[in-house]
């Protein structure tokens, strides 16, 4: 049997996030007032992709449970037809771990990141990623893709391969 | 010179604003926990509809001004190649006043909502709706619709035309 794999969560950044799509953040992103001056837009925050066929879907998640680090993630996901955004409503943290897209992750390639709490993050399609896992049980505005085709799959961890700290 | 008309603004239900979009509210809506049981997703909150060769946009929308009743509304605007989603980022009333899709507002049939804090709204493509305005200095994410094609036309009111009570 081998040692854990352990990964320190860096603070995201877009530049270390590119390859796994968007970081949704306020700061860098275009914004000009509108509505004579009343409203402030934050301009196109990420690549939505529902894919060939997919449409968008807006939804809620609610995290019911919080994690701490050290973590041990027991399954990493892939949605191969759309992409994935997660979007805190209130000021929340999350853990983000990433491969890049492939037919398994590439657990030589994963990375962990961890939010300001105001960041949020676009999946780009067929990126692994960890389930939705928040340091606080809050909420958070999904976007994503629905139609035909099958656009989950998982890869299983055991407890013994990856700790995040 | 004829009078002002008086609309009382009344609180928002799905009933009363299906002719214009969707209510984004977890009440009544599909859901079901994923991730073995640590997430609950409340899914497919509205019909996001980029259009013919337009795509989806998320987008921050910070209300700058607060407004108060009575109110009296200076324009109407709309958007016929796309729908447009106003989710409250924390709890936040904003004020909603719509007329049916046309060439211009019906003045005839035109309505005033109140959300409850929580609520959002989407609008079809083309439904005439009052710019965002938030009884609080709050935020929004905004799905809207971005691509070729002009996807705004505006109609003005004189101060004298309507009154939101």
């Amino acid at each position: 049997m081998t040692a854990a794999r352990i990964l320190k969560a860096q603070p995201l950044t877009r530049d270390a996030f590119r390859p796994f799509g968007d970081v949704i953040q306020e700061e860098g992103t275009e914004n000009y007032t509108i509505n004579d001056g009343n409203t402030l837009r934050i301009h196109d925050l990420c690549v939505v992709d529902p894919g060939e066929g997919g449409r968008v879907l807006v939804n809620f998640f609610h995290a019911l449970d919080a994690i701490t680090l050290p973590y041990r993630p027991l399954l990493l996901e892939c949605h191969p037809l759309g992409s994935q955004a997660f979007i805190p409503k209130e000021s929340a943290q999350f853990l983000i771990v990433v491969a890049p897209q492939g037919r398994k992750p590439n657990l030589d390639r994963i990375l962990a990141f961890v939010t300001d709490g105001l960041q949020g993050v676009n999946y780009a399609p067929g990126v692994w990623h960890l389930p939705l896992c928040s340091f606080t049980k809050a909420s958070f505005v999904v976007v994503d893709r629905g139609g035909p085709g099958k656009n989950l799959r998982e890869h299983k961890l055991s407890s013994e391969e990856i700790v995040i700290e």
